[in-house]
């Protein structure tokens, strides 16, 4: 028989074991606020997004839920970086090279001209030292950085007139930004950027010859091909790559279960992107081709190619001149691709090739 | 005051609370048998399968645990889908075209002759229609069917001799099984198949004059770069996508957290393994071509392929006689690939093509 405090301490006891149980501690929820760079309801980006919270909550049984505020919200689109950096949000999603004015070396981990493509790069960061070396530079400020969705080849373009010399460039105005809007200035063309919305206006009104955007995939919306006959084909971002953020004191009061899950839900999110594009492009490109029949698709002639790799092969020297860190990534990747592009031409390529013109 | 009656109710009432708890029910460990067609230990196949494992069982904090027994333990590498449907094992790791004995239509689920790319395919099985159509087959069968990870484009094998035109093939001795092997029969070569342990001995004394296995990635290890000086370029095996396979029965009884967190280890390691034969064959053909530089690259020339797209063409025409099916399956890949392959054309292919022998 229990005294009355035998029975209150009985009591305390079993309400204590059931509270201290691993299974009633694995219930605690974690919040995680993630920004985007995105407006909201952003095709593909945004839905990558959606889809990496989607699978950590429903994985999860809801105790990892991570919420979404698009750029109406923070107001700093460019500013992810510093807001995952500070703590103010514990997670965004971005791109690398929007940091290059603070941090040099992040433009390496987006795409680069004349890189890798899709999978050769995505080889590169998962087998062949990429995440180390994203590591290294990101890991200084407290911050993990993660692949976040691929847009594949990105089109070199929409131009009002055909670009047959090195000589057509020279003064060309178009919307470009970051490092190859650098390389196309080398050779004599006028880079500026122009917010989105203003981009139409802007090409229809010849206020700018060029723009570049994405392709197939998100320029349909855009409507570019409405108002410029010339669609060139990519050179400047052979595998864009987006970025997920996570503040890295953040991810260290996560347990180990809901590290992994959010670390899968990022990974496959940037895969499934990749495809989301490809799939989006080639739908899209129909529909084009179908209600604009007259889109004349180019590539660069040899000469301007040439003139654009010299161009970026001078930049890419002059910056491993400021930073080892930039030599040591540049020359990781330049030895990486070398191998890999090998096999791409030997096998995807000798394939397309065999059946061109069949 | 309670009484003795009142206490023990007490007691019950407590301990019925915390056992009913969802956060004890979810404590649960369920416990899943897979069988896969591989040896133990084997490379990039049997990694993507662990990693699978591993990520399931990570992410559920062992609740899902995934035991794999390999080809030396079940004895019946291509009868993995007999065993999943008949529940003899829970899940299987294979490749659809196996099967095609059985169900003639599996084999539009792994890869085809002259078919699509591994974006384009992924972005049809995703985004396409080709998940639902692969469900619709399986699905009979009591057995859910998932992507198990992508080879990438398969070499078009090893050859004794250069193949200069259809005459060369006649009688060909060739390792070339499914349905690649009744192409090459239909225009004059021999196919045969031998079990992986004999092959090499057969190559070099000339028991057979050609084979195919995988790629640099896989072929490496097998030593055929040092007894046949021809590596032909693929045509056959364009993205050969592995499978996992789940009795419906066992994924209906799994809690709906552990079924997405099975759900995505799948997707994710299927994705892991193109980018992890990517790596590998970039990196093996460049060991292979540093060991022996007179390996000869070709691609069968215009008229040996377009005899075998003939061939090929001809034996899809009566395949779809025979199933509605299968003509369904078909018109749905045909239609997808026009379009993605306009895409491949100008995006990945134009910018490989403007870099070629820069």
């Amino acid at each position: 028989m229990l005294s009355t405090f035998g029975k209150k301490l009985a009591l305390v006891f079993l309400v204590s074991l059931a509270l201290l149980n691993p299974a009633f501690a694995a219930q605690k929820v974690y919040r995680l606020r993630l920004a985007e760079t995105w407006p909201p309801n952003f095709p593909i980006f945004g839905e990558a997004v959606k889809s990496m919270a989607d699978m950590a909550d429903k994985m999860s049984s809801g105790r990892l839920k991570i919420t979404i505020d698009s750029k109406n919200k923070h107001k700093a689109p460019l500013g992810i970086f510093d807001m995952v950096r500070s703590g103010q949000y514990d997670m965004g999603h971005s791109a690398s090279y929007y940091w290059k004015g603070k941090i040099m070396e992040s433009i390496y981990f987006t795409t680069m001209p004349f890189g890798m493509t899709t999978p050769e790069q995505y080889g590169w960061f998962y087998y062949g030292g990429g995440m180390q070396l994203m590591d290294k530079l990101y890991s200084k400020y407290g911050v993990l950085s993660f692949p976040g969705g691929n847009t594949g080849n990105q089109m070199g373009g929409w131009f009002q007139k055909e670009i047959k010399s090195v000589a057509d460039l020279q003064g060309l105005k178009m919307r470009i930004p970051g490092f190859a809007g650098e390389v196309l200035a080398r050779v004599g063309a006028k880079p500026t950027n122009i917010p989105a919305g203003e981009l139409y206006t802007a090409l229809e009104r010849r206020t700018i010859d060029a723009l570049e955007w994405v392709g197939p995939s998100l320029d349909l919306r855009m409507g570019f091909h409405k108002i410029a006959p010339y669609y060139y084909t990519g050179w400047h971002e052979p595998a864009a790559e987006l970025q997920f953020l996570v503040n890295k004191r953040k991810w260290d009061q996560l347990p180990p279960d809901l590290q992994e899950i959010l670390r899968v839900s990022m990974r496959l999110s940037a895969y499934d992107m990749y495809i989301h594009t490809y799939h989006a492009s080639a739908m899209n490109w129909a529909t084009m081709k179908t209600q604009y029949p007259d889109i004349k698709v180019r590539t660069f002639p040899k000469s301007v190619m040439r003139a654009l790799r010299k161009a970026n092969a001078d930049l890419l020297a002059e910056q491993a001149k400021t930073s080892p860190l930039a030599k040591e990534i540049q020359a990781s990747q330049a030895s990486y691709m070398k191998k890999a592009r090998v096999w791409t031409e030997i096998s995807d390529k000798a394939y397309l090739d065999s059946l061109a013109g069949k």
